[in-house]
């Protein structure tokens, strides 16, 4: 197997093809996982999400991770690592285009919109659909690929 | 969609039918997610690495997240969370038994091997091949799962 680092057009156009990632926030050391739908655009990756552990974690340290892969097989994968700033983007004027921006990405796929909408029993009742418009300015991306190795060279 | 959480125990369950994850950890504040092929037993998940970003940066910040999840659907998915600790397991007698568990929970699925011996071109050079094993310990794990509504209640 061949692990060979992906060019940042590369990265870009995988993250242009995909909709689901994992994004990764953090709190004193500690950090948090969960899946994230998103969409792609220029230098930021749009999502939302009703308000809960994520997005208060986020408020409270901006700095962000965001990983998509495709596994084939443990010998055939891709990877793309982003760090980000987590935005919000709230019903203000000084946000309205972004957030405009965000509302068009995401009715694109009409999907997208039943996570963030979902009834969601926890402890026995419903939580509130308190919806959080978001984007991730991406301050870094890499990506690796891996591919069996064809070659006649050296194994290790 | 209905979104429920999990037992501990359907938690536990998913990660000892699942093998392949995300792992999380972070320093300075800024999370770093890469993908993790892992083993569960009882309150451990056990995995090894080459020695890079990712290992330097649990050394320095043991507090780490593991998510495993099934997505079929944006309606359609579960997802379990692991917050823990991470503890590195060196060739010492002290670690002898924990690494040979390791061992031996990890040779059972050969495929693993491969992506930790990877020969790896990075920057136009190969990379060490230096194997470091280690394990999570699960101070908490959590899961949600969602369907689709079947129900005739109340919709959002």
């Amino acid at each position: 197997m061949l692990i060979q680092e992906m060019t940042r057009q590369a990265c870009l156009d995988f993250l242009a093809r995909h909709k689901l990632g994992r994004l990764a926030c953090s709190r004193e050391g500690q950090p948090y996982i969960t899946p994230l739908y998103f969409a792609h655009q220029d230098a930021h990756l749009y999502s939302f999400s009703t308000i809960g552990q994520k997005i208060e974690w986020m408020r409270g340290n901006p700095l962000v991770c965001v990983e998509a892969d495709e596994v084939e097989s443990p010998q055939k994968w891709s990877t793309v690592i982003v760090f980000g700033r987590y935005e919000e983007l709230p019903k203000t004027p000084e946000h309205e285009a972004a957030r405009q921006l965000a509302y068009s990405l995401l009715q694109g796929r009409p999907q997208w919109w039943e996570p963030g909408y979902a009834k969601t029993i926890l402890g026995g009742k419903e939580r509130e659909l308190e919806l959080v418009y978001f984007r991730i300015y991406i301050t870094h991306i890499s990506g690796h690929r891996a591919s069996p190795e064809t070659s006649t060279g050296q194994h290790a």
